[in-house]
């Protein structure tokens, strides 16, 4: 069995004994019941994924895919393709917005090359080039099969080797210029949605471009005629090698039990790609903002899953995800250090202190 | 002139030729324009505030007002109003929700007995007890406006000192049984809204309750018939010596020019009532999360203000803040550490590296 298959046959479902007993602490805690909402549900969350009531989030990783996108030619981004080269460049040398915002959250970042146009050397960088690009969607497939769980697997590879090395929080980011047309066009037949639904306008688009993105990616499936019942159909036919890579680490991540992160749009739909292999991988996956792109929410209902920040964020490159690690920490602290009421009534210093008063 | 005149009367707008000059860097840094959204808008804040396009948050502190509400004994709060006392001691002993989150965010914290209904005696404790909890509200004023007025100047000379200590981020909180009550009395009058929008059911309250507690609010609201023109008078009638105390925090960090965060319902009440004295106050404040209380809308859309957390959580005692200090630091970090896209390009190591390739 290749290690796609193993992978995608392997996952479990979250332990839901350690879930009840760290609700049952959670419970326990000097705070009226559910008072910490979505603080609550995400430490119990990590009990699931851990098997332990206690968690330390003690190493962090970001993993940034970065790739290029064929259906560039036809317009569909204001950027120049470039830019994905230039930008992973920037990512390693600590200057774009993903950079600073993991340095910030104390978190490592791997920057992966999986498709990038052109050949890239830069200390750091993780060369696991597919193919030069996905060729353009909206003349072909933009990848075969067997390139789309090639992705896949470098994604699974990498994850593993991150749980080796004793990470245990993930995140999940790109580089890509065209990638909020693969993900839409990932979207509209996975979720049988309609292009004003599921395609934004993006930065600095006119109406005319708008409309222009739209016709390409309809276009897109209509030459291709993706199975939306064959999730490999679809990643491959009107997908992207950035995402495939990140579904491969959201699998990678149930399958080795690590909390994984999904960030905005783009992320969102190799998500919905991991989830629709295995929709085990849920119990893995936290979301974390909700992306400026209308399609996101598509994709959270579909899976199930609440994104806590909104802070009207539309940058990619992962950027969400070390803001949602703060919180994840916050949230196995509150496990970890706040007292039980019976802590607190066994204890009584404090009832002394009033009595000297 | 006394200092609770002096400040209100003090506070400046923020510069605006910073924001001007914020903004333009922002708007130069590689990235799409405006694609991070709310860390860009709370960065360029910052610069208003404090006048500099760069700023650190070197230092940080949450302020926790204790108080107990009279209104209690008129079975508002399913709690025992004992907790207010028991909880404040808890937060001094690092075991509460928000002397965890503070000390993940490495925040400091000081909590203050405004008006706490018992001696209480514990290392650390602020005594700044202007009465042993307030009069019921029910019967009569909460108290005098001479003591609101003093609590008002509590929070301002707190600020006071830790402006002087060089303290560059504050965040708000509170510990007081039967508060959610004070704030929705105070949100009813201020904001003409009826009892149903205004009045939350809180933890474990039954239907029954739900109505009782309203009854008794809007039964406080017409016994005094506090005037909705004057801040002051609402504010003794039928608020409480914690609120006051975070008005005058408000008030405070406006007039020593320190970003200062709202955390959910019972601040924003105590934020309301420090914008309704003086508007420009607006300009220094932060708010973090979304309050699982009813009434804390009415009062964001009052000031004009949009949280960018939403957890679901109702827990008080400022827990909102510390998650927000995070997101407070990243923006700055954003504008500090970014590199802009004149200083990518005057750069060409990275061309070199592809042309070597």
């Amino acid at each position: 069995m290749r290690l796609f298959e193993e992978v995608c046959n392997g996952i479990k479902p979250s332990y839901k004994d350690a879930e009840q007993l760290a609700s049952k602490r959670m419970d326990s805690l000097i705070k009226p019941i559910g008072s910490l909402g979505e603080l609550e549900r995400i430490a119990i969350k990590l009990s699931g994924i851990t098997g332990n009531v206690n968690n330390e989030i003690s190493k962090k990783c970001m993993i940034v895919m970065s790739a290029d996108n064929g259906v560039c030619e036809e317009g569909v981004s204001t950027c120049p393709q470039e830019i994905t080269a230039m930008q992973t460049v920037n990512i390693l040398k600590g200057l774009s917005g993903i950079a600073v915002l993991s340095k910030h959250a104390n978190s490592d970042i791997k920057v992966v090359d999986i498709g990038i146009k052109s050949d890239l050397n830069y200390p750091g960088l993780i060369k696991k080039k597919i193919r030069y690009g996905t060729a353009n969607m909206a003349k072909g497939p933009a990848m075969s099969q067997e390139e789309a769980i090639k992705a896949i697997e470098t994604g699974i590879e990498i994850v593993q080797v991150l749980a080796q090395e004793g990470y245990n929080l993930l995140g999940t980011g790109e580089m890509g210029i065209g990638n909020t047309s693969t993900s839409s066009a990932i979207l509209m037949v996975l979720e049988d949605i309609d292009a004003d639904s599921a395609i934004g306008k993006g930065a600095g688009m006119t109406d005319e471009s708008y409309e222009a993105k739209k016709t390409t990616i309809k276009k897109a499936i209509e030459i291709n005629k993706p199975d939306k019942n064959n999730v490999l159909d679809v990643l491959s036919k009107v997908g992207g090698l950035d995402i495939a890579g990140m579904a491969g680490c959201f699998l990678g991540a149930a399958y080795h039990r690590i909390p994984i992160v999904i960030d905005g749009f783009i992320s969102s739909a190799a998500a919905l790609i991991a989830y629709k292999l295995n929709p085990l991988c849920r119990d893995y996956m936290i979301p974390s903002h909700i992306s400026a792109e209308p399609g996101y929410k598509y994709v959270m209902d579909q899976i199930g899953l609440k994104p806590s920040l909104n802070l009207d964020m539309r940058l990619g490159e992962g950027t969400g995800c070390p803001l949602a690690f703060n919180i994840i920490e916050a949230a196995t602290l509150i496990m970890n250090q706040m007292a039980t009421f019976e802590e607190v009534s066994m204890n009584d210093d404090f009832l002394v202190d009033i009595r000297q008063e």
